[in-house]
């Protein structure tokens, strides 16, 4: 059995973050796994086989992948950003888990990316220059109290935060839920972030304050960005500073 | 004035995670300003000029480089990993902030790379594939108070950890303080892992438990992960599952 399965970290949407190694993995692969946009957008130079499917079937793709890796072909599961955050890389150790015990013996690896919050804090400066939380908003596989004692615990360590999946079509409440809770922690000027579509050609970045963040402006290819007590401006940028003006 | 100033990830060692944009804007700097390891391990390709510095001046490296930018040079700040995640770029806009006032007008941007947590954690499956922190045990700019509230504050949320700066030759206590306070919150079989020197030729990963870090292999080149409550093996990988069990 000469198959084998990488999990692949695209990056941001833009060919200039993709790394050496995921373009060389993708051009070994015979076949490409993963979400409609994210295949149909690979470099020219890919000729493997794709298999595209739609959002909110990542365990069955997962196995798929599997079974295809097991049959000896040499698969790329593809992800935007990293495939570890919040991407298909957990998808695939689950799918591992519930299914054909021989699964375990594959030749696996995951190959990383550069994922959405490094790329959408590049444009602003240093957003996350300090320690920071990483949490998703989606309650589609977890329960919203988990979510909300995780902002509230963000909030007391005050963490700067990066809120993946804040919103879709459908899901726009826990959004709401998320931005009074945190209001009620942090200062109404606290600087806020509203990333869209980084790496796209019609990429944006808007600078604003907890107090102000217009929810309706939030979808599901955002990326939320809120300071801690300590994230500033400087010229046209916003930081967190490394150090502690309280600092002896 | 042509000069620019580009504050550029180089990822974790290995050219392999090096971004097409970065190795581009290497490329057509005219200096690369940066720790000694870093400056001194750059592609074979970059001709710049290099000037290496040692370590705990970046703010003093940080002016040096605006001051050439000023002078009309093309200069890369290089860090190691993303220079957005503990690395150069909260220090440049420190000193943007501390500095000549014309230095704010300067053409600044800042060229994500891939930071440690996301090739240390792709080497062992998905281990932060859930809400996690980040967070720095570092002391030298800000106070263990502020240390201890956010690693208390992280097992509140029970968000996985990823961190990084857990110690250094002479910094050896606070990890000790750590890996106590973290004990009294989280079950000692939480798995935890000491990823070491990930993209160099000497990397390791090994995965151990929260009750059983050994602090004496820890040093400043270590990043290390713990679990969050949820964190599982499943054959030789980790993962933190997207799910929760009690999800009705």
């Amino acid at each position: 059995m000469s198959g084998w399965l990488r999990v692949v970290g695209l990056g941001p949407g833009s060919e200039k973050w993709l790394t050496p190694e995921a373009l060389a993995v993708l051009q070994e692969a015979t076949d490409v796994v993963g979400y409609v946009p994210y295949v149909e957008n690979l470099p020219a130079s890919i000729t493997a086989e794709k298999h595209a499917s739609g959002n909110g079937v990542e365990l069955e793709r997962a196995a798929a992948a599997l079974r295809l890796a097991a049959a000896g072909r040499r698969v790329a599961v593809v992800s935007g950003g990293d495939a570890g955050i919040f991407g298909m890389a957990s998808a695939i150790f689950e799918a591992m888990e519930k299914g054909e015990p021989q699964w375990r013996e594959l030749d696996v690896e995951v190959i990383p990316g550069l994922t959405a919050l490094l790329a959408a804090a590049a444009k602003l400066g240093a957003p996350l220059g300090h320690d920071f939380c990483v949490i998703s908003l989606s309650d589609y596989l977890k329960p919203w109290p988990v979510i909300e004692k995780r902002l509230q615990a963000a909030s007391d360590g005050d963490f700067a935060l990066a809120i993946y999946n804040p919103a879709s079509k459908t899901r726009r409440d826990q959004l709401l839920q998320a931005l009074a809770l945190l209001r009620k922690q942090r200062s109404d000027d606290t600087i806020a972030v509203i990333a869209k579509d980084i790496g796209r050609a019609d990429e944006s970045v808007s600078i604003t304050s907890l107090g102000e963040v217009d929810a309706a402006q939030v979808d599901m290819r955002t990326l939320l960005i809120i300071g801690s007590s300590h994230t500033r401006r400087v010229g046209r940028f916003i930081y967190t500073p490394r150090y502690y003006e309280d600092r002896p």
